[in-house]
């Protein structure tokens, strides 16, 4: 196991770039040591479209270990398929539960 | 004791919807098993106003054992008073106060 | 150690006077037996400069025990040095990773 676990919660819209300069610096300062994931619900989940502007950033994190998951019910509630994200991206049926249970595992929580 | 404990922090008026629907879905994803609690403070607590869009959810979502508390500082700033909320809301001296109890023991923290 | 730790995340220049707020309310509530830390990043590190509205209080908020951290990657990024905050604000080399080691040793997490 790693010894950081670190969950970032993207819920808006605008916290794109943020939340990846976060993750970025997580990687930088913990390297191999931390897992870290980015859970998107809300208008969050349009950052990680693969027609967005970090369709490429989110592939490349990705490789390095950085788990990125959408909500289903955010993703329906805009007309979002699994198809409109980046294989690299899981649909999880809820935000909110990935992220509790994030939480009871151990992982920090931070929403930028 | 519940499996799943879990805090929606509600800080800002703007979030009333999206604090909602993340406290139905916990209750959707982990039914009886989930203790849930909405803490709101600053413009927050506009939210859980009687004459608010959500009284009746709140008191409905209050039935199905989810906990609602207003900030008190928050309150008395604002010019609001116990009767202002629905029965169900609990005034807690502060909002913060609460908050860090609650993580003490074991919920999880969502500020949506 | 003190039996209440939290950490307050000042990301948004916007939050300065809430998170002040949260501060004193609970050195109001938990009084000696509270450790309070407070993290700025992204423009939140704005709200603790020293020519800002809140020098004085910081200062005197650091005299009563609480912590100030600024991330020095959102320094470098707008052209703060550590001579733009008062003495008593720390510069620590990622405000993501100083939250992931408080959440770690047991700090609650406020997201103003």
């Amino acid at each position: 196991m790693k010894n950081r676990q670190v969950l970032v919660h993207l819920t808006e819209a605008g916290k794109g770039e943020t939340a990846m300069r976060n993750v970025e610096h997580l990687l930088e300062e913990f390297g191999d040591d931390v897992a870290a994931e980015v859970v998107a619900n809300g208008d969050g989940v349009k950052v990680l479209l693969i027609t967005g502007p970090y369709g490429d950033e989110v592939r490349a994190l990705a490789e390095a270990g950085v788990r990125f998951a959408v909500c289903a019910h955010s993703c329906r509630a805009r007309g979002f398929t699994r198809e409109d994200f980046p294989r690299v991206v899981t649909v999880v049926p809820s935000g909110v539960g990935e992220i509790v249970r994030r939480e009871a595992e151990g992982f920090a929580y931070i929403r930028p």
